[in-house]
């Protein structure tokens, strides 16, 4: 049996001591997965960012806010285990400039300058050692196969789960599993936790045996 | 008794399918003052952002997405209430395009022009009738005092609720109820349901009766 490293939901990245950018994203994937990987006999680390799920009991859970902590934290446990999913979606801008005091109105437009933040998934696949395997998750609204394929080779993964942004705070998913090769390997829907089952049995199959 | 309309919990300012910005708000307040106007036999309207909390089974609770979605439901139904609670923190600043294809990571930085968005309390204190009362809630981290007295004339506002950013995700507040001549009422403290009682009894007192 494997220890896996999960990471779900979104992360915050604050302007100011109260409005920050995020994604939408409620962390149920993340939640179906620990409880797909628990139902296999695996063992679960779950690094979250602020959600209002539930987390399966038997999994470890490690909250976050930000992306560059949800960053550090999930690549110190990635050292003691075999594999990581990344099903959070980390919030990729950051403002330039954090203000300590809450910006004021004024009346007028107000100028962002964003940068983007550190990539989760893509720092865990370049560091990974040789028995270690990293799954990814793209969300895109148009060209899905195509950039999923990009993102499966920029962020070095081992399988990459596309879904469309339907999948957005619902309870059920649609996915493309793509293999390293860039090869559609199988389609699942259902609920997401038909979807982390059908996710489960792939690396089940392919990364840990 | 009255029937008394609270706004609550944060709103959302999509930037793409994806992406949004926020308020830190977790509708515990505007929850815990439902409760105190219900235990006052008073019949309450929720107009709320997507929250995590669960408003009390007696209160109406209607769901909203943006300011502006905010805005129209809580002046819509405003216009059968007797007063206002305005516990939201509604995201107060809009990006001005909003793209409906989520914005591809290039590397570079990006510049995000916001405007801000319409004021739900202001609105309804502009528009209030002679027999309808507007309670609103200020959020500073400097000046607070001077800045809520600010707020409470440019939102018409017949008593200004003053926190501070310890209020957010946190079970207790610390408040300092301000009238519409701009005195210092009542410094109220505890869980915020007691703080929620306190305010109730003050607008029952002063504005109900």
């Amino acid at each position: 049996m494997a220890k896996i490293l999960i990471t779900s939901g979104p992360t915050r990245q604050y302007l100011d001591p109260v409005r920050y950018l995020t994604n939408a994203s409620s962390g149920r994937m993340g939640a179906a997965l620990a409880q797909a990987a628990l139902d296999l006999g695996h063992q679960v680390v779950v690094v979250s960012g602020p959600v209002g799920v539930t987390y399966p009991a038997a999994a470890e859970v490690i909250d976050v806010l930000t992306t560059q902590e949800m960053l550090e934290v999930a690549h110190r446990e990635f050292q003691q285990c075999d594999g990581a999913i990344g099903a959070a979606a980390p919030c990729d801008y950051q403002p330039q400039q954090v203000e300590t005091e809450k910006i004021s109105k004024t009346g007028k437009p107000l100028q962002l300058n964003l940068v983007e933040t550190p990539d989760v998934v893509a720092t865990l696949g370049e560091r990974k050692r040789s028995d270690q395997w990293v799954v990814g998750f793209a969300l895109e609204t148009q060209d899905r196969h195509f950039r999923a394929i990009v993102k499966l080779e920029k962020k070095h993964c081992d399988l990459m789960v596309s879904n469309g942004p339907e999948a957005i705070d619902s309870a059920e998913n649609q996915v493309d599993l793509i293999d390293a090769e860039g090869q559609l390997l199988e389609q699942i829907s259902g609920s997401k936790l038909d979807v982390a089952r059908g996710i489960l049995k792939v690396i089940d199959a392919r990364l840990i045996r």
